[in-house]
């Protein structure tokens, strides 16, 4: 008999995340349970509990990790690791029970989705569109002074995990220096990354284009508060990518107004943003709907690198696709 | 004594293509005629004429090369070749004259632009951008069908100079497998260049993205008539970043209206555009004002060469900044 | 007071592993024990163990890991982890305890090795040398059939770890297609890393260069055995870097001396080879006296990497640059 | 009526530098004359000189190019440019009359062979497989002090025409940065290739892998004549690649013999090099009887890019793969 797995993509919908073929193969090498939209019923993991070696989640509602004796990894569907207060991360470890985040699977969308807001941004695409439109674009070849190229601007990147990588890959035919702030990792890993380590302020001074690409921690809540959002410079772009709870979103929007940078901006506090939110206004600014990382493409990609992972875990291999929980992010996370 | 060069960039601005550094160093190696932005009085070329070297201009119009003995180049800094109805490019193929185009000034910018495009209208940046402000952007994650992203799509190239080597660059970490029509280039070359040749017809019928980067040419007027745009599939992106001179603008604009594709466009078959033409009501096009290229950077980028060349050209070495006329491809343009 | 770091290389020695300017990095994060060539006495351990964070070892020989009740790091200096009926990596794992390989150290020079035997055999760099000396060299430009280049020939690799990777780089501008045979990584994962996954006996027929990358483990002794050695064609390389274990050498011996391929190698069942070993003989093997890693290069990144991990140790974030053992890893070397 | 097509390999013969496919191509695409191994006689050439288009050629001996009114291209398959004494450089530019030359076909196989006898000098690879089969192999891993690594370490190219491209490639992986000593390039032009223009005495002093990779001419012969081959460093690798003409070889052998530095050398002043000549002794030496370019693959190089060169000239495009004639460096030549 095949080893149980519960696939339980719930708050995702399985035909969002796997397309048929990946499940086919899934269902192939192990024996699945469940495999359904709604969140799987406690009595369905009682029966199965004691057999299941793999929990494919939306989210972790499953109790104790010990209730699961043969348990060999648990793969998240959502995009963030379960929350240290609701997973027993220290028993996962001490069990050699692998934790996998599909993460990976946004990162190349999202990275895409920063690159087009920073273009468009720099060139004046979207403002531009709009001008057009309003019979108000300008056509005169020597009066574009405002506009600036990519090409040889210094970057900065506030976090440096795996979106990060996606959008270094993205840049690196423009030649941007690429400068990072990311407290997780040491001065030479960096380096060795071929970019360089700077202090938040010297990376908000002096970068012309602001990548925001850090996961939430409850240390870095409002990390970019004002007094660090006013080093920016006038010519700059600020790229709120990953989360809005990294910067203090008022200040932001009041600097915007003021005319202080640019911005492109997919991630709100609130979400839609309240119709009379005044960044809605503002002509200094892109605005995206929280669109970076949700298209279909990239909601596949999560079925194909958990199917992928989940080979390597029945054949006893070690997962690589996905993003393995690491016992000093997760003591960082807090 | 130095050699004499005429400097005279009329249409184009000295300074707008000058920064003072290039300049200087222009000065420094050859006795510089003019040097303003009007055009060069004839008085003052006749009274230099058996002097010169090189003439660096914005157009060519100084009668029978012959006049210079001593020229060595024509640097032209308007971004194309004269007209071989212009200049007589037997004469300088036959006396080891080099004519010089600044075109690759603008190669990286106008790259950028056109990935701004597309990455504009596959991710729907500046249609969701304009809905967010009338307060109809739509946040719900999991229904964005129609957006998608660059990644290993096929693009398709017609034309393959300059220009499109730069967007090449850009479209690498995309992994697009490119497809190429270019009559002036040979299967075998193509292929060396990593891209595959293609007819123009399986171009438009199988790109996803298919960018226009032809210079224009007597015989590629209209090269995309209208039932070569009907080939374009639904899903796919036009973007025209060389010429409107290669479409049939009117059959593009109704195939638009009809919905038959995306578009992202830089170029009109007459700049400014009619304020009624119809293009400008379209939902599914990103209007950008022949933008592309006209930024300071690249304007500078253009002193920037022709300094160096000159440098080159004044030491007896070959230029290898600008473009060089070869005489396949003056006889191919006719 | 600074946590403690017994610091133990033997039997390395602790100039050869650590330049200067490392070990006062290292001295000045940690309490540094120790630090002499001389095995440490368990006097000296006894004394510090309930202090010690980590442990610097050339090889294990500590006894019971929980004897350190404050152990955060086991760093070999050796080359290989330690065997697991040595460690207790259960207990590590359990304890989030890391346990680092210094293995990438020598990973750059191997490979640089391995490519200077690969060009040295298809070349006839070392034969034509001494047949020069011997004033026997062809100098004839159009007899020289046997000779072949590296370039776009079929490459595999017998071991996909990091040895494998630093010569997956330089082989690139060879653009050498690369076939892999390993069996602790899935066929999805090699392809994602540009290989291509293959059977080892197709690997063994349709390469011309093969390169033995495998970390000897109880289950590849002798996985080259005679009648998988007779696949390989007359015109390929042989190339043995990893380990002699890998491979029956009498066999390969015989096949050599019959001129059934070519081979470079570096590594041997016995070291020094015997005198009377008949590979001494043959003229066409390039024979190199285990001098792939050890250069002393390679040795100072040992200390380099240790002393980068250590930081990042002491700091509570995770070691990037030693290779860390991974639970499937371990279970599978047995 | 096909345009005729003079194809006259002498010295080279037929069956070396093409592949029957190439052959058969060409053929289809010209009416080829001649095509044998033996000189091509005067009176094959009047019968047919008012309608050849091209002429393939081991060494020019047509007189004069006027001849042959409807030429548009030479193609030479020797691997040098005819002398200026002996092709009219100045009728073919003023005619358009192309002058290629087949010496890329050579570049990736001496580039081959340079990073082999640097790799075999600096890990030792020759001298050691010497000692091994003496029984004098040194198998301790703690005394190879001299041995050194290419990683890192500042390499020099003295020239920077097709071959020292072709290296670069090669080198990249190795990380090492790269000066470049040579005159017919300016210095912008040689930055914006990645690499740094110094001078030769820089160059000699600083570099640890000194690539000799200069195209002879009358102006750089005994370049490096014994003060400056005294510049090098004795930690240095002196790597004798394009022409002994461009070196002092007495004084070479003479600081060879003193140990000043260590070398690799495939070219020599005299070939075969006399017997006694005392080169021969050296054990700080690689000797490479001139077989860089000389491999059976590179000789069909010739075929297929002059095959494909011809595609191209008889569309009336321009040829791409082989070296084209610039009326600049034709005069550096003198």
């Amino acid at each position: 008999m095949l080893d149980k797995v519960i696939l339980d993509p719930h708050y995702r919908s399985l035909g969002n995340i796997f397309d048929p073929e990946d499940l086919e193969r899934l269902n192939s090498i192990a024996d699945v349970i469940w495999a359904k939209d709604d969140p799987i019923p406690e009595g369905e993991i009682e029966a199965v509990r004691e057999q299941v070696v793999a929990i494919i989640t939306g989210r972790w509602r499953y109790g104790d990790v010990s209730r699961f004796p043969q348990l060999r990894a648990i793969l998240e569907v959502g995009g963030v690791f379960p929350s240290p207060n609701q997973l027993d991360y220290k028993y996962c470890f001490s069990n050699c029970i692998r934790v996998l985040s599909c993460a990976p699977a946004f990162g190349p969308g999202v990275a895409e989705m920063a690159l087009g807001l920073a273009i468009s941004a720099a060139r004046h695409i979207v403002w531009n569109d709009a001008a057009f439109r309003r019979g108000e674009a300008n056509w005169s070849h020597t009066t574009f002074g405002e506009t600036v190229t990519l090409y040889d601007k210094p970057a900065g990147f506030i976090g440096f995990g795996g979106l990060a990588r996606s959008l270094k890959l993205l840049l690196e035919p423009f030649r941007c220096p690429i400068q990072v702030y990311d407290p997780w990792l040491t001065d030479n890993y960096l380096r060795s990354q071929g970019v360089e380590p700077v202090g938040l302020e010297t990376l908000l001074e002096t970068s012309r284009f602001i990548y925001v690409l850090a996961v939430p921690t409850t240390s870095n809540r409002t990390l970019l508060a004002r007094e660090k959002l006013e080093k920016i410079s006038s010519d700059s772009v600020f790229l709120l990518m990953s989360r809005a709870h990294v910067v203090d979103f008022d200040a932001l929007t009041e600097l915007l107004a003021a005319g202080c940078f640019k911005a492109g901006i997919d991630v709100y506090p609130e979400e839609p943003l309240p119709l009379k939110h005044p960044i809605r206004k503002l002509s200094n600014v892109v605005l995206s709907s929280h669109r970076a990382g949700a298209i279909s493409e990239a909601f596949l990609n999560i079925g194909r690198i958990v199917t992928r992972d989940m080979e390597a875990i029945m054949q006893g291999l070690m997962p690589q696709e996905m993003q393995r929980a690491q016992p000093e992010y997760i003591r960082l996370r807090g």
